[in-house]
């Protein structure tokens, strides 16, 4: 067990700058994430863990803690004032990961749902958009364009629903190359000048439902190549929903018949 | 036009214990906004201004906040920082309102949707919720229990739609006796080991939807007072939504045949 109590210890910097930097996320193929809850579902649900991070005290009081860190590549024993620098939140159940990118298995079947993110810019929606994925079943999550889903904001708010999701992160170009070749229907919501009310729809049995960016929607050229345009009739005066609860009613909606 | 430059000046001392206490806010019958944006979506939805402040810049810059200043009982001239004292978040568009309790009309109807927030402790979620209420013309917002909806981060979640709702503000003592004089019927929203699958509900034409807290959901008193319960069913793994997400599918639900 080794002890680490400096803030410019190599691990601690590099582990502070992934936690920061997305960029620095993507190019090691790494994420961070805090909290025992978190942490101890990552573990259970399969995430690699690289490097742990815990105070003394969560070392010795939380049997969970511990069974994380017995897992990770490697771990540490860091002061309270370590584990701060490398977190968003002081927790009594100081824990800290570093984590392998999620690799979960898309499998392809007869009946499919899909949800995909397109520029969802706010990680706590990203995160609440999965979750709501997870709930309903939902077979895929695909991300394409600036979807940060390793931010650790959106991990926290998906519950680790983003550590059990069959993830596919493409780029836009290829989006609707998989999605045809694995004929998939695709659903774009819109806010208005759609084809179809939401609740009107009868969805295919492999669909895929378009979620786009909170200020600006899904790029015109993604709303064109899809197969369906589909709006949340609204008969109140506000203009839009909260994006998440938006989404939240579009994959409802898509899965309903099956619940 | 008057010009406070200080942080000690009483009404500026006064504004920010408004801001920060909802204790405050509640003796007073006040609240307090600020952006331009909210502050002229309040003026737009005859919301009463008792006292505007705002920066030099914004006032010359910015025709709506005149409007809004030109509307308030009393407006000030504030430097930036005095200004940055009183709010939240550093804007361009400097502007603080202190308004009155908002106070729209209930109208009783033949048809008519109600939505009950209990205890909903998240500000974020009062507003988001709020806001998902008004897309779908819900008639009217009970607010019982813990709900501090003129908590500042809830106003600006709403998007302004808690400046437009109708609200009833009610002691769980009496929110029964109120829905049930105006025959409404009720349904309680909870996790499980609910009567009803909520897409498999036919919803009255006076219908009231109970949303709880964020942890606890709705206290079992008014569980057991209410005529029914109803769950979103999950086919997934995940334990639960996030909480606007799964009030705003209930209100969908709600009003989905109406849509």
């Amino acid at each position: 067990m080794n002890l680490i109590s400096s803030k410019s210890n190599p691990k601690i910097k590099e582990t502070k700058k992934l936690f920061n930097s997305s960029k620095d996320r993507s190019k090691n193929g790494l994420f961070v994430i805090e909290g025992l809850r978190l942490c101890f579902d990552a573990f259970c649900s399969g995430v690699k863990i690289k490097t742990a991070f815990l105070t003394e005290k969560s070392y010795n009081k939380f049997q969970n803690a511990k069974d994380v860190a017995n897992c990770a590549d490697e771990f540490y024993i860091v002061t309270e004032d370590v584990l701060k620098h490398i977190s968003d939140t002081v927790s009594p159940q100081g824990i800290v990961c570093v984590c392998e990118n999620i690799c979960n298995e898309f499998v392809d079947k007869d009946k499919l749902k899909a949800v995909v993110l397109c520029d969802v810019a706010d990680p706590s929606n990203l995160g609440t958009i999965s979750r709501t994925a997870e709930a309903f079943a939902v077979d895929l999550l695909i991300v394409s364009g600036g979807c940060d889903i390793y931010n650790p904001k959106a991990l926290r708010a998906s519950m680790g629903a983003l550590f059990r999701l069959p993830i596919l992160e493409i780029k836009q170009d290829g989006l609707f190359e998989f999605l045809n070749e694995h004929n998939i229907k695709i659903y774009a919501t819109v806010v208005k000048n759609s084809q179809y009310k939401i609740n009107e729809v009868s969805f295919d049995e492999k669909s895929a439902i378009i979620i786009g960016n909170e200020a600006n929607g899904i790029p015109s050229e993604v709303v064109e190549q899809s197969d369906y345009t589909v709006t949340i009739p609204m008969n109140g005066r506000a203009e839009s929903f909260n994006a998440a609860a938006a989404a939240s009613i579009s994959i409802y909606e898509m899965v309903r018949e099956s619940l």
